[in-house]
């Protein structure tokens, strides 16, 4: 059987013995010395160099989920460690497949959100009758708003207002921003609770500000999250804790069995 | 039974209701919006905040790893992301599971190698003979030698001079580096192949010039190639060539049976 | 600060120095030589023994899961192992990563219908206008009823009647499956296309006989597969194939740009 | 630029519109209804259909390494499908990603020192002079030899004699095991420490007597492994304990600098 296969085609990176060359800059020439990181992750998701505004904005929303402490997804990255130590990279994999719908990748709930909101509400929209409209079909479905609500941070979630007054002094406080804002107000006034709009809620937020797909977003996490297990497993090398969170456990959960 | 469980710890990061401190930095106040992203990366490993020239090197390394073209990792992560589209977290730490001693992970080899002639030679070593020696024992041991030869990038690897260059125009340039590269040339000289020292050489000098321990090395590369791996995801969404690579490999590796 | 943590509990093992208890059972003296893997396998889950007819058919969920050709899953787990071959698990979990919405999870969906259908019916269902009903809702809702019509396998999926056949055989072939197999003449006739139950369909229905929560039933597939993955390994590690479909991928993609 | 691909080949499966062959066998018609899940992996591994004794012994090999309790890597599992419920093949993925030298991955190191011992050791070698000079070798590398020892189950593993029993009943029980023996009475009476032969050990002498590549041995305990994650996944969704570990080791870990 003969099979003439589709085209396939990407267009983000190619390599000849002289040069390598990603989204059409030359790696060693043009980019290596001249980039920090945050701009190369940008670089390499658009194809578009930041400007300086979009640069401190982009770094921001990144190192902002690189690391949130001991969290489940940084356990489990130890307890992998422990039992595979030669390969570093699996403990971070492991680290990061918990990276879902319960933790860091609600950042894409509250993008998601807000271009929705806006794709059903037409040219130059009432923000305030968007937002009252978007929270009451959210209570009326009796979901969580994404993006809203913190059980530790609150009356407000510092980081929140840090990253709002980021993206408005670099000129990137829009619609979107602003719908949040109102949306987190409009919640608090319906539920009658205090709900600060949370880190994802300001991240998906000033993603759509960015234009990106609210389908990679959660995306951004996952590359931030990446270094803060390497962390984890750095300090993990120098002061184990993986055995004892182990034994510790398992004492616990069998104590009824055992005794 | 009772059990006293042992004291464990962590030194990377807290969360009070107003504040999350990483490494003793405020989050919101003292870092979001005042650091670049591998100035954070590096904040996060070490405690420390990086040089100005640090961290123009620091961000060279990990640029360096974010993108080689169409790896298999980046292979795996499209596969993935084909099955599992919901779980975009996923698809980019099965990409990650496949850096090990064949790709990537091959930074921690050369960075092992410099520190360990380094330790059995004592103080102020000849490097000429140091590098004689290392060749020595690895031909004699029939290993390659990690960091050396590349398979496409000859006569030289176009990243190891611009980073040697990176190092050296911030203070950088010690003695790892300068073993390496007699290295190079010795291997080059006893085989009488074309050797240059590749990326992963490059890099693993360079980690051992900021003193990085061996075995985090790799992390690096993880950590760097998550980015990557987004970016493959990204366009993998808006351009889809992972059904088709099934639909191709299948066909040719059954072609025998099938037919 | 002081803090009582809550009890935490597993009721699946513990060990003693003379003896490992799995579901009260002693795994030496009581199960090896006694089961087989797929009766371990449900005694594991559910603390029960199977009876020779479950024992029957649970075998034959488990094995239909195993192996399906050279799947995107196979291939995402051989070009992992290329990279890490010391990581033979990292491959393995590489390979189930992408087992999602689109493969293999898919069996999940089925289960789901056919439990939410059954539980809005109330008693003694007409399980005609069942199927009519589930048929027309998801008709309404354009969505893809799940277990429904095949790519390849048509005009029946072989696998369908052949696990029917096994389940009737063995007594547990009840309402599910009859509701399923109306489910799939009303897809056939409502839409006037072919559309046999494919064995995710047969799989779902059948973990619907034995009272799985849906939610679990895609583990099934996870566990089963993993099985599959190291056969596939086992191969690549005796005639390897992932470098030549890295590379005939990377010549393919860039193609455009590289010439 | 044209590039004729390799041939790339696979005898494992192929599908056609009626009928999925595995090894050559029809699943439908040949495999369901007639082989237990074991047996099957036996087959996609070999090719060939396992003899009732080594049925018997491959059962109890798999069946061994599938539950161990609350494990790292069972915790690791739980911990993830906490963040991703929606993604149980991740959390599965993330369980096995620790499976490496220092747990389960160890069954592999027993396997390759029997099979290095034989063939450095010539035809009809004397069983005990290889047990002591194996021994001596390890003891002056001052490498742990492996598959000897346990923190718990000692002063013998009661998994070891049953399954050498098991392997003896079958006729399976040949110089391999019987080198594992005569190395474990070895190391006990050259170090004068209770040194037991525990599970790994035993398992990998099975798979020498089976014929199995080392490499591909601890393959057998991510399979099995990966039915027991599924187990520890359901119990965790019906009786959750992710977040109460989390909380807990969180509190811990960071009481020294959050007080």
């Amino acid at each position: 059987m003969t099979r003439q296969p589709n085209e396939i085609r990407s267009d983000i990176a190619y390599s000849r013995p002289d040069r390598i060359v990603i989204r059409g800059k030359d790696l060693a020439q043009d980019i290596l010395g001249q980039m920090n990181l945050g701009d190369f992750a940008y670089f390499q998701l658009t194809g578009k160099t930041a400007t300086p505004a979009q640069s401190r904005v982009f770094n921001a929303v990144l190192i902002t989920l690189v690391e949130h402490g001991m969290t489940p997804s940084a356990i489990a990255a130890r307890l992998t460690y422990a039992g595979a130590p030669e390969s570093l990279q699996a403990a971070v994999a492991a680290g990061l497949c918990g990276l879902g719908t319960v933790f860091v990748g609600t950042t894409e709930g509250s993008a998601r959100m807000l271009y929705e909101a806006f794709e059903q509400a037409g040219d130059n929209p009432d923000l305030d009758r968007l937002a009252a409209n978007t929270v009451a079909d959210y209570r009326a479905r009796k979901q969580i708003i994404p993006g809203i609500g913190h059980p530790i941070h609150k009356p407000i979630d510092p980081r929140t207002p840090r990253l709002f007054k980021i993206a408005e002094d670099n000129g990137m406080s829009g619609k979107h921003i602003a719908l949040m804002q109102r949306i987190g107000a409009e919640a608090e006034r319906a539920s009658g609770k205090v709900l600060p709009i949370n880190a994802t809620g300001a991240l998906g937020a000033i993603c759509c500000e960015f234009g990106f797909p609210w389908k990679i977003v959660r995306g951004f996490g996952v590359m931030a999250r990446a270094i803060g297990l390497v962390g984890h497993i750095m300090e993990e090398s120098e002061r184990p804790m993986a055995l004892d969170i182990w034994h510790d456990v398992e004492a616990r959960a069998t104590a009824h069995i055992r005794d």
